[in-house]
């Protein structure tokens, strides 16, 4: 069983990006741009609507507030302005979950703020705040879970303040032998041939492993998987990554 | 018995406008501004927990989006992106309230917005939606009232659909004998001589009364008293309206 | 002879829109986005160097201050801050044009503030006096002429500031027999069929003339003919209307 | 001989924060912000007229792109995009100062930029490439000098681009024994003590001295001296600085 999440609502006003209407066929998850690094109001409401429509589960793509940089350039913010940020996003992001008839269900950085989260303990701990200042937001007092690399600092901090963690892995990216996930500066970062992402995708979901650039299996454990949405091709992939997990057996289902 | 409303968080990042801290201590409702015409996400959090700790009511100060013209300027802003564009900030908001053990419990629009939303239905209609959209975000399923201008589309709109509606008035703020205000750009349309305003506010306040342009009394039936918040002394104007209001036999507290 | 203008560089930071490349090749005189509404300082570099190559003339497409409308809503900026801002979006414009060998060479309103330039006499007060605070920017003094409608404000405006005015015509809207276009909220406002458009272009390239809403053949006397960039074909029909225009026997090259 | 330079201009519409008027009747040279974060075109254009009427020099305030932040937060800037916006910015401002008869004289990153160019070889040739960039903005093809700390990164990339570089020097600020700035996070950052920044600056325009954090007299050779511009007594400070200068026979003056 594995949960299927894409990078949704990543327009902003006149500019659109992902494919959103053919994506949410495909994912059982969508982390939908709060409008720091991406999304207008009007496609946070339109997505969410969309998402709450076919079932798909809805998440908040927190970021850095950087438009003209798609939130992709680390910022040293202050750890209180973080977590605050971070609240105000989740925040905005719940008016159109809820009125919908769904709801914000899990937290996932964005871009630089996921990369940065990875090995940045402060920063990590600021989003962690920002999430659980969030947890009265959603009615139930119960803490967001929080997506992301296992292992990663965003994670302990998570656990540390008593949020649940889902791990998630990539079918398109290259890994290390160490678990981690080949810098994008580097040969053999990203997958770009659709019959391998989906090949790795399916091992990844029924083996829990992973080949590494050093060609070892990795064991790679991981709850959620990511597909890229921003790439022309995004919703076939999405499409067929999930057609083939299906056929081999293993189950698309939202993470619970 | 009257409300009292300012508008507070009115800075931004490094900039300072509104003396929060002193304003809390007269006012009986807090308009927080959400983002769009100023207000960050960490000076939302700490308006919001002062005003929690001390009793203040908690409303989401709703406005174009436009840091540059502080929501000052009219904007043709298309009804569905309003309305989208109102409850982003009411769910922003809404984070920090109850983060600080308490919620936005109304809706006042800003600058150029209310002053457009007084005689244009349609804009006046999208910021209902956008505050029925939000209804959704408070937990209980309520919409929120909105506090606005007697007799203006807003009001109409908002009775329309079912929303409660909160009249107030402004002891600062000349009159014309049909009960609307002067513009700013006529002479008469502020009143900077601190008695005559305590004066208004009191007369208001007790007698539901204000003297027109022309000299002649006119019936002003108001449940808040908006006192302006960005002026150098504004906090110490409001901490005397308060004063000379409960010396005058007013009760003052929040609308209920 | 006729000079073919459209938009370009409207993209921002992740956000492409304009094909600057492929229109590059047809256009004689390239409206670049300055920031406000769209183009990024990177873009608005790399669109001056490949008009400078092409010998494709530089103009600022300036706009209001509206990222999340694309500058496509009106705005109620009072005077003094408009002309500074348009001042201050042609300057930065200036200095790739330039670096690259170029130079800015004339000023076209964007989207609302075109629109609004053409009847809101104070408005096209405050953009002809950007222009003229610019003119100093350039160099040699001169005030920088100004592309848009025939009997627009925006051009008596420029006319009694000593501006040069250049008058444009639209192949791909509609007109009212009056000779002002249809509004886009109204059937016929714009033409969508290539041979229509094309056969539009050269009648008003060949003969100064349109057909209006009425069937009636129009007297339309323009330098200029604008061609649309955002649209997914738009660079193939710039291909085809300048193709026509030269089989037609129009020189299709820049206003001068 | 020595160089007063202040930050100015650095409110954003609604906001003020530097008493413009006030700094300009004590310093030899105004680092003007320029938008990105702070500084809007009409102020810009108030400050370059002030400036010019009493002899002021110019100069660039460039800055990341962070109004949120004031340009306090280190931002991993791509250097083409870096360039790019730092070439925006004077281009800008230029517009401003040549309508004020003046020009754009120097350039000073602000904020966290010009904290990280004192380390970084690349974010400092990126600026210095957008210096480089505006050169041929300012019609004599002569590259603008740069104002930065005597040794950091950017004088050497300037220097080494052929850019001349004016060494400047804090006088409340602490200095450690080798001759960089105690950290604004460390004890004996920032001095308050009025008198005692007086003395450093005579000693520092005078001697060429300045007391270390370990109480030994330190070498430092400056042709500026920076008084910060957004305290509140800022005004008042430079202008006893200023009269102390000429007092201890100091002629304070623009670096040429």
């Amino acid at each position: 069983m594995i949960d299927l999440n894409a990078d949704l609502g990543e327009g902003f006003g006149r500019w659109e990006l992902t494919d959103d209407t053919a994506l949410l066929a495909s994912v059982t998850s969508a982390n939908v741009a709060c409008g720091f690094h991406a999304g207008d109001p009007a496609t946070m409401r339109r997505v969410c609507e969309q998402a709450a429509e076919r079932g798909v589960r809805i998440g908040a793509q927190v970021s850095y507030r950087d438009l003209a940089g798609f939130g992709r350039r680390a910022m040293d913010v202050p750890a209180a302005e973080l977590a605050a940020e971070v609240a105000y996003q989740i925040g905005a992001l719940e008016v159109f979950a809820r009125a919908a008839g769904s709801a914000v269900s899990y937290v996932k950085p964005h871009g630089a703020l996921y990369n940065r989260t990875v090995r940045d303990s402060e920063q990590a701990a600021a989003v962690v705040e920002g999430v659980r200042l969030s947890g009265a937001a959603t009615g139930d007092g119960q803490p967001l879970p929080v997506l992301g690399l296992p292992g990663s600092r965003l994670h302990a901090a998570a656990a540390g303040a008593g949020l649940p963690t889902v791990d998630e892995a990539f079918a398109d990216r290259g890994y290390r032998p160490d678990g981690t996930l080949v810098p994008r500066s580097e040969p053999g970062a990203v997958l770009t041939d659709p019959d391998q992402v989906i090949e790795r995708a399916v091992r990844l979901a029924r083996d829990a492993e992973v080949v590494a650039s050093d060609g070892q299996a990795l064991r790679m454990r991981a709850r959620s998987l990511c597909v890229h949405g921003d790439t022309p091709d995004a919703a076939r992939l999405a499409r067929r990554v999930r057609e083939e997990l299906t056929a081999a057996g293993v189950t698309v289902r939202a993470f619970t």
